[in-house]
Parts: structure tokens; sequence; C-alpha cells
């Protein structure tokens, strides 16, 4: 059937989707979300059906960009529209619905077909929803993880061993990347790391770092970088590798699920041929693993997946119920980095942190005394010299001071009504006010913390600090307040953490940060 | 925020979806799938959020119809944009992917956030999937059919017992609709029937009665015909009875899953305030249900469902393995079936199913012989007579005769290639084949059968003819022909169906006919 083509001027995300009038489809036997084959002189799409019954008329097509990308196609020009065969990906997914395990090849077809923009956000959002109930095993997850390497870029560095480290998230304030790289950077390993963004936290690693450096490099840039450093803090965005991932959280975040944390996990590590891996674990309440039990079966599925890939994982199960350190916000976190690095401030749990970590990678490669040697390259500043050099290499300013990050202005201080301990913080109500301020996107909005779980508070002590740009931003922090339970205070033995009074709707948070 | 509105021109498919900029989206700390609430003077439309990066500029909010309706818009007028909470539906469909139990109230809360647009594409389908996955008890069958009852119309005849007829569908050729309604209506039973179009099959019971009389009629007309002739023949389409139930189909169709066929159909039956029912399960190789003893499981469900809800339910298995009669396609099935009330041919399985659905249908109200009675009802002309009664009241021509039905006058005819016996007939082959010819929305294409199971067939002898009203359709029919088994024939003991030679992609269907 021959008809006009029609310029949306739309992105469908990463989909290819065109609109037809209900008549026309109905005489191509073409159903909603049915596919159809364009073809424009000698370029054609595949592209998923919606209709239209009255604002696309009869004769004519409605392309969104992605279409009208991949046609050329200008103006107003004639295209030849059939009906396409439904994917053989999309049969795939629905022997997964009927608990079909499914093989390599057919993982491979519908990572591929996603990738591409061919399977519609029903299509995919029931994929995950099974992978969801019915669990990977760890066929499917090594499949899953090889299918999301070979659709996207790999980086190819030639040394051994390239180490990485990895946090599956959770936890607040957790600015630990930026100590470790540098320090195992200058201890002679590579560690190609490469970060997210931000999707429900108050700051991604990406955002924090971007900070002290630029982030969005390119994956030539990123390797160069990395040869002459032996590390590098990037942003994955922008490096296209394991791309099926952004696509696969797109559509699990707003279901709250995440069924594909290993093999997500897991293929960006194998795009940049990590050989040696330690993968955080924070757990306890108010992070994603709420007991050392299920943190280890955890940790046991990561080393055998690993073994399958060739990659040497050890986990380091840490402590997650309250965050890292006393900054929380994109330039809060990277002021807090630096000053640590340059030995002008104290946050003990951080500094255990980052070198327990590094000290683990520096054991897995063969050194001794892994965590004393963190430490050491830390205390001596060859840690803050490595990160300059790599501040330097990624074309940021080189001698930045901790002065010279700009903290938002607008601020307010919650104090304590009364004294005791601080027995409990909730992490998700934090992160939630640190967001409704401003974070990430704004950078210099968050919270700091001025008491940590087990200290003294006195009445009237101050107990934490709201960071906003803008005062809008700060009264919308400040409104939340009176709803959420943030921290607690009070003597070690007061039992009733609050009370249910009305019907609840339970928010559970699972946070989406890989 | 204040923001510019951007009329997109496009309808969303019953969905409130805007497009922001991604740095506005940022600003509102709102990410995709996520909800913003937009006001303009009094009126204001909750609308899940979609983002651009180039083609909605910062400042400007881009409309899908829904919403521009919802506030009033006409051209590019100012609104203001908040982010808005999660409905609390969504944590209740997180609960259930989760595996836990809905109660009444969070399935009522999920069926009208629906029916009001106010859930995504995405959500959506993660709860048919799960509800697929882990199965409805009866508990939250009976909630989901009483929530799609409120959130839409409901006819109210005063008059006592209300009856109705339904199948589950599978079996191509199916128009016992056709003559059970006349019968059971005149014999003073009241049978306000409405019927669905084809989603998957070649015609649909609303296609084949559209080609005697209108079908599109208001529940106030409906209400009308019944009251003046006992019974009507509507499409459910345009009277908004349980309206949830086309937004569901819609995405379990892409996903060929149907977890809410009992709630679905009880709910319409509910609507029309249906006091007996005898539902029809097709059953056998090529229907949606393959064996008596998973028939019998089904009828369990219907009659206990029914009993939750006040309607008396009988089932009747019937044989499915082949079409009902030999016409399949809108007008080959109205043919056929006005010829068969009309005493013109003789169809005997059709009139066999037809009297048996009638007949338990007069003695569930009450009358003796149910069978003997509506055989009696159909030979004495009476219920023809009754068929031209409602065709009038409906709005057609009642002293339609066979001849006055338009065939497609494009045909091709199959012949044998042996001699023996018909063995099989592949249901979904025969209905992709009617469906290439243009069935059904070409009303005249479709597939006439010359021979049934276990009829003798000699070389040469005609098999079936295809009749398509255009020629092109006639060829993408026809050229399916090679690559389908349709029917087989051949001596009773040949055993090998067909060969397995390549790795097949096993494309199970499952039809979704209400």
């Amino acid at each position: 059937m021959k008809l006009k083509a029609k310029i949306l001027g739309l992105e469908a995300g990463g989909k290819s989707v065109v609109v037809l009038n209900k008549e026309d489809a109905e005489d191509l036997s073409v159903s909603s979300l049915e596919r159809v084959r364009i073809v424009k002189d000698n370029k054609e799409s595949i592209a998923i059906v919606n209709t239209a019954t009255k604002l696309i008329e009869r004769g004519t097509i409605g392309l969104y960009e992605e279409v009208r990308t991949a046609l050329g196609l200008e103006g107003e020009e004639e295209v030849e529209v059939e009906i396409a065969p439904l994917p053989s990906s999309v049969y795939f997914i629905r022997n997964k619905l009927r608990q079909r395990k499914l093989t390599y090849r057919e993982i491979r077809e519908i990572v591929r077909d996603m990738v591409r923009g061919n399977l519609s956000e029903i299509e995919i959002a029931s994929f995950v929803t099974a992978l969801h109930i019915f669990g990977l095993d760890l066929d499917e997850a090594t499949s899953l993880s090889r299918a999301m390497v070979e659709t996207g870029n790999t980086l190819k560095i030639d040394r051994y061993p390239i180490v990485d480290k990895h946090s599956i998230g959770g936890v607040p304030g957790d600015k630990t990347t930026i100590l470790v790289v540098p320090i195992v950077a200058a201890a002679g390993l590579t560690i190609p790391k490469s970060s997210s963004r931000a999707i429900t936290s108050a700051a991604g690693s990406a955002d924090r770092i971007e900070v002290l450096m630029p982030v969005s490099l390119s994956l030539d840039e990123m390797k160069r970088v990395v040869e002459k450093t032996n590390g590098c803090m990037v942003w994955g965005g922008s490096l296209n590798l394991a791309p099926a991932d952004d696509m696969f959280v797109r559509i699990e975040h707003p279901l709250s699920i995440d069924p594909l944390l290993l093999p997500s996990i897991m293929s960006k590590k194998k795009a940049v041929n990590a050989n040696l891996l330690v993968l955080d674990i924070p757990t306890g309440r108010g992070t994603k693993v709420k007991t050392i039990g299920d943190a280890e079966l955890l940790a046991k599925d990561f080393m055998e997946l690993g073994h399958r890939l060739d990659i040497e994982v050890q986990c380091a199960i840490t402590y997650g119920e309250q965050p890292i350190g006393y900054a929380i916000g994109p330039s809060l976190e990277a002021h807090e980095a630096l000053s640590v690095l340059m030995g002008k401030t104290s946050v003990p749990d951080l500094v255990d942190k980052a070198t327990d970590i590094a000290g683990i990678l520096l054991e897995m490669s063969g050194k001794k005394n892994g965590k004393a040697l963190a430490l050491e390259i830390l205390k001596s500043g060859k840690a803050e010299e490595k990160l300059r050099e790599i501040i330097e290499a990624q074309g940021g300013n080189p001698k930045i001071k901790p002065e010279d990050i700009h903290i938002g202005e607008e601020t307010f201080t919650v104090r304590s009504g009364k004294s005791g301990y601080l027995l409990w913080i909730n992490n998700s109500s934090l992160v939630e006010i640190a967001r409704l301020a401003g974070a990430p996107k704004d950078k210099g909005a968050g919270v700091r913390l001025h008491k940590k779980i087990g200290d003294v508070v006195r009445e009237n002590d101050p107990l934490f600090t709201i960071y906003a740009e803008r005062d809008i931003k700060l009264e919308r922090a400040i409104d939340r307040l009176e709803e959420s339970y943030i921290l607690g205070v009070g003597e070690r033995m007061e039992m009733l953490i609050h009370e249910v009074k009305e019907f609840p709707v339970p928010k559970k948070t699972f946070m989406l940060e890989r």
C-alpha cells in the first residue's frame, strides 16, 4: 500500500514506531502493536504500528523520528507499506511467559531486536516481568550478559590484569569510587572505570565525579586516558557499552523491579574486558539487600556468573544502614571526597570502605597486605596526585580545590527536639529530601549530616542541613520534612518506630543503580 | 513550572500522556513514565511523562489529544506543571509482582486508573503478565469482574429472567449466535446479546451480524430493541459495558496471553444484568481448550464465579476441531446462517449446536425438552420471523434474502491431490488464509469448505474455495497456501503430520475472542 509520510516531529524513545489510520491498518490486516515494513527507494524499516482514528488521515502514515531517520525522509514523500511478520524474538518472549528456559540463540535475538528498536514497550515490560517472577538461572544470566556485550562497544586495552570495582548501590553518599580508582591506579593497576548517573538516587557516581572533571568521554578518549594514567572515571552513557542495559532499566524503573541486576552489571564489566572485579554489596535495612545471608547468596551468584564470563569476582559485603560519610548530593560529595584525598578532613567510614575495596583489588592482583598498602597510598598523597593526573587527562582542572566547588546557598538546618543517641537513619527519606532540594540536576543541592548512627545528640543540636540552589526547591524539600521519618533520636530502648493509623499504601522502594 | 503547551495532534490510545524536554523534566525531578499534574485555569489533568531531547524545546510541553481535551486547550497557551505522586494503583501492581493477593479495593483502584488513562502501557503489561503467570484466584476474579462492571455502563431491563449465551471462541465460522438469539427470543425469553468484533479471527459475531443489520447501537437503542422483540444482536464496542476489557485486550493481544478470560466475560454479562448464562467451551485440537478435562476445570471456574456474581451458569463443552458449518468470513457466514434459518439449506453441525445451546437456556428457565422445543421453533419458521423482527428493530432490511448478500468475486479453489478421507483441518491456518484474503475488513472475503472431517475425498475434488474482494488480497492468500498445513487428506492410518527439518520457531496461537 502506498502512503504519504507525515513527519510527527517526536522521538519514540529509541523504538521504531509509526501511526496508521485505523482503516488503512485494517486494509493492511495489521493491528495496533503489530509490525509493518516501510520501503522508500533502497531503504527500509520495520516499525511497530499505532493506530489513530482522527488525527492521521487515510492515505498517510505518521513517522516518529527513529523511522524518519532510518528512511532518510525529509518531507511528505510517498512510501510503500506492507504487513511484516512478528519478529521471532516476540515468540521467544511468549515462550518465557510459559516458563520455558530460553537458549542463548533466543536471548541474543531478543536483545538484538530490543537494541534495534523492534520490540514494543509492552513486549519488553512483559519479558522483564516474567524474568522478575521466574528468576534467571545462571545459563540465562550468562546468555544475557554475552548478548548485551555483543550488541554494544567493547574497550580493548592491551594490558593484564584489567581490574574494576562496582557497587550494587542503594546507599546514599557513596563516593568510594573517587578514592578507589586513584589508589589502585597509583599502585600500577589498570582500572577503566565507567559509572552511571542517578536514576532514583541523589547522585550517581558519574554525577559526583562530573563536579571534579568532564565525564562524557568517547570510547577512544577513555582508552587514551587509561593508557596514560592507568585509570579513568567516566560516564558509561556515551560509551555504548552494553546499551541494552539502559533500555531494560527504562522499563524496569517504573515497575520497581530489577531482574537483570547480575547480567547488567557483568555485561558492563565484560565490555571493558575486566579480569578482576570486586563487587560491593551494601547490606542492611534501607539498602537493596537486607540480610547478610541474602548478600552471601547474591555474592555466590555473581562469583559463578563471573567464572562463566572469565572474570574473577570477589565480593565485599558492607554496612549500608546509613550514608557513607556526611555528604549527599553531587557537589557536597565531590567536596568531601576531594578533602579526604587531600588529607584535609577525617571521614573514617569512607576511608575504611575505600581502602578495604582497594585492598581487595590489590591482593587479587598478587600484592600483599592490600589494605595497609591502600592506606599508605592514600596517606602519602600518591592517590591525590593520581586523581589530579586523571582529572587533567580527562580535560578538567588538575588544581581544583574543595573551595572551588560550588555548594547551594539556600540552606535549612534541622535540629533535634530531644536528647539521646542517633538510633537510625532512613536512607530513602534522606534521598527524597535531597532530590526535592534539586539533586542530582542541581549539582550544589543535597544534604549534609551532622550526626551519624550512635552519636550522642543533645536537644537543639543540628542533625542535618539541606542545601539547594533555588529557594523554591528548598521549600519543596522542607515541606516534605513533616511527612517523613528521616532519623530517630532517643534512648537505646525506645522501641516504637512509628504508628500505622490509616490503611497503608506500602511504597516499598527498590533502587535501580547499576 | 510554567510551560507553553504544544498540541501534538496525536492520540495516545486513551492514555493521558505528555512530552517534556529532558532538562525541564530534570528540573521538575520527574523521570520518563512518572507523572505530572497540569493545571490550566480551573481544569487539571494527571499525565504520564515521556521525555524528548531535541524535538520538544525547553519551556514547552507536548500534549497528546487526551490531555488537550481534558484541559480544553486550543492553542499554545501557558500551563502550570508540577510533579505528581505515583497513583496508589501502581504500588498495588508492584505488590502483585511480588505475588501478593490483591483486595477488592486495590483491584478497583487499578481498573479505575486504567480506564481513566492514568496507567502506562508498561504498567498494564506488567500487571497482566503477572496475572498470567500467577493466575487469578476466585476472589481476585470476582473483584476484577465487579470493578470492570463498576467502571462502565449497565443495561437495566425490568424483566426476569434475563438470559445470555457466550462462546469463549477459537472455532472459525461459529455463527451459532445468529440462530440462538431468535430461537430463544421467539420462545419468550429476554436475551440482550452483545458481541465483539474479530481481533485475531476471520469474523467476530458483530462482524457477521453486521452483514444482516446495523449493530452499532447506543445503550438506549439496545434497550428499546430488547423491550420490543425480547432480543437483540449488537456490537458491544459502542455500549461502554465494562470498557476496561477492551483496554486489557489491547495489551494482552500482542503478548498472546489471556489471564482475564473469566472476569472479562462475566463482567460483560453482569453489566447486562444477566440471570442465566450458557457458556460454550469449544474443545479439542486447534481451539483454546485442548482436552475435555481442561474444559471441565474451566467450566467449574465459570460456574463458581457466576455463583459469586449471582449469575446461574451452565456450560456446553462442544466439539471444536473444525469450523462450524462450511463458511468462514462475515458475509459467507451471514449467508449460511440466514439460509439455515429460512430452511433453504442443511448444515447439520450448525443446527445441532444452536439447538443444543438454545435448549439449555430454555431448560434453565424452566421449560421442558429444551432441544426439541428449540428445533421446533427453528423448523416452524418462528425463529426466522423473530430474526426479521430484530433486524427491523435494529434498523435493517427485514426482507433480506441470502442472494442480497455480497460475496467477494475473486475466487480460488484448492483441490485434493489424492484420494482418501479428510483427516484433519488446521483451524488457525484457515483463519490466516481468510484474513489474508481480506476478512474481516472486507466483509465478502473468506473461505468456504467443500469437505469436512471424515468426508470421502477423491483426487481433484474441491477442498475449499477462497473468496476475496480484491485480486491483490486473493494473491496474498494464495501465496500463503504453500507454506501452510491447512488440511490433511489420507488413509486413516497415515501417522506423519509433518516433518521438522529446521530449528523451529514455535508460533503457538492463542485466540483472544471474548
